[in-house]
């Protein structure tokens, strides 16, 4: 079955509408979902085009989540342009913009959550309290009123594409979920919504980011004996301190590719690992995020560094 | 389209072969579903006749939840007997039951759960740490697997109804919940597998809980001005207290029907509100729960009091 849409993206503002409208399909075809907090870039549209061709309907939700982000976070400032968003989805095919608001989508007497335990003591976790219940929680409800047969998710936020495949696992979610490779600006950096927020001079320093984790994936690969995670963080960490722009460096993780736990001893060639690095450039704005995911078979399949960005 | 299964009951122990004949459905036909624990009674088979009455397939799941019941409760012995199960639920019309194992259930890398937050503060959650939780969490599970249209729940449980229409309110979880009146042995004690349990000394006191519910109602309803929280857990208490057999009273609590919140004024007549109390009858052990649930209409509509039981 086509999309008999094609040629305008129609605009759904309530849980109501989005509900009648999945309604309406029923099961015999295909709804391919891209959920957002808008600001589209490249990475984004990139998503829309691999949906676009593998699914019947493709909605995407543009939705700037509260629960995700913390206290001190930047909810208030994050980039919302609702009107250029729309105007990019539609050359992309999509046939439904989901764009709820917060009341709508929170009510007063909200009291469920999903929380991914263990998640909150490692990497980004670690450093954003709360953030990756908010976006368990969202992604559920999501995919509860959108229903989607497939999801699709950008590499680069690694961490949160382990949460999105436990997420379907633990609590038996229906779609699929559907990890795509990160869309990079020439000199490496990953597409960001926040990549805005970067001054000229920030922005110089970013390249040493994906330069550290690709050292790291080379060592991995190359290693004829076993490397462990220890080794592998010093590699990132040697190659972060030669660039004097980094201020901080609020973690380096070698993680579990299931659970996001750490690994404390010899990296598996065959499990591989999921790399994340957090760093400041001031003393005062958090903003590189990174992350490399290695596929399993190792240095025999060849590890590969696929994400990096801002956050 | 009508089940041509009548006759039989095919039971599917495991997810994916539940999940295998769920998809063979498609969105076409509606699937009714009673999640349980085993154990069959009256209440339960009560659940069975409606659903099947109101849906073209009926699904049943017996399933003992490990995760909702805590370190010194009764999971190991609560009463198993699947034989027998199957044999009450073929004479209900059930289509399929759902019997997977818990390692099924629960990979070692599970770490999702659903949290109501604030159950664990009031009446039963306060007195079974983690218990909500991990109904939130089966429940969304089953929900995932099944996939059904409609499910169905007795009124005897009243704090676990009101965690299933927040459940499905807040996650935006597809399924109606239908909540049916509780089934009651002739001198009022509500029908429950834990019943099993009591002595017939025990037995013999049960009464005194749907006594005491049955008289706050009476209260609420008759009383020309407002009645407060505390006015009605008195009554409560009042009549308890003359029970010889009752040890302890653990709780009473009169709560918000949305979000079982304490009530700690008056309770508005056009609300209502949820009121439940558990007793022990010996020092050591813990077994009589009872819950009476308000309707919206107070004392012009007649509030009912609709459920106790033993937990």
């Amino acid at each position: 079955m086509a999309s008999s849409s094609r040629g305008t993206s129609r605009i759904l503002r309530t849980r109501a509408d989005m509900s009648a409208v999945r309604r309406s399909f029923g099961s015999l075809c295909s709804v391919g979902f891209v959920p957002t907090m808008g600001a589209l870039h490249q990475g984004h549209l990139h998503l829309m085009e691999r949906a676009r061709r593998e699914n019947d309907i493709l909605v995407v939700s543009i939705f700037v989540n509260p629960k995700q982000f913390g206290p001190h976070e930047d909810f208030d400032k994050y980039p919302r342009d609702l009107e250029n968003d729309a105007k990019l989805v539609v050359e992309k095919g999509v046939d439904f913009i989901f764009a709820p608001g917060v009341a709508d989508m929170y009510t007063p007497s909200h009291r469920c959550y999903v929380v991914p335990e263990g998640f909150e003591h490692f990497a980004e976790g670690k450093s954003r309290p709360g953030h990756f219940k908010g976006v368990a929680t969202i992604v559920t409800k999501l995919f509860g009123i959108v229903q989607p047969t497939k999801a699709y998710f950008g590499q680069k936020d690694a961490m949160q594409c382990v949460l999105m495949r436990r997420l379907v696992e633990d609590l038996n979610l229906p779609p699929a979920i559907v990890v795509c490779d990160t869309v990079r600006e020439k000199d490496g950096l990953a597409m960001s919504s926040r990549n805005a927020y970067l001054s000229q001079h920030e922005r110089s320093a970013a390249p040493v980011v994906y330069k550290s984790l690709r050292a790291a994936e080379q060592a991995f690969c190359n290693s004829e004996t076993s490397i462990s995670a220890a080794e592998l963080q010093q590699i990132v960490r040697d190659i972060l301190a030669r660039e004097e722009l980094i201020h901080t460096v609020e973690y380096v993780s070698v993680a579990r590719k299931d659970t996001m736990e750490e690994l404390e001893d010899i990296v598996q060639p065959n499990e591989g690992a999921v790399i994340s690095l957090a760093i400041k450039e001031t003393a005062r704005r958090r903003h590189l995020l990174a992350s490399c995911s290695r596929l399993p078979g190792g240095r025999a399949g060849g590890g590969r560094a696929s994400c990096y960005g801002t956050a």
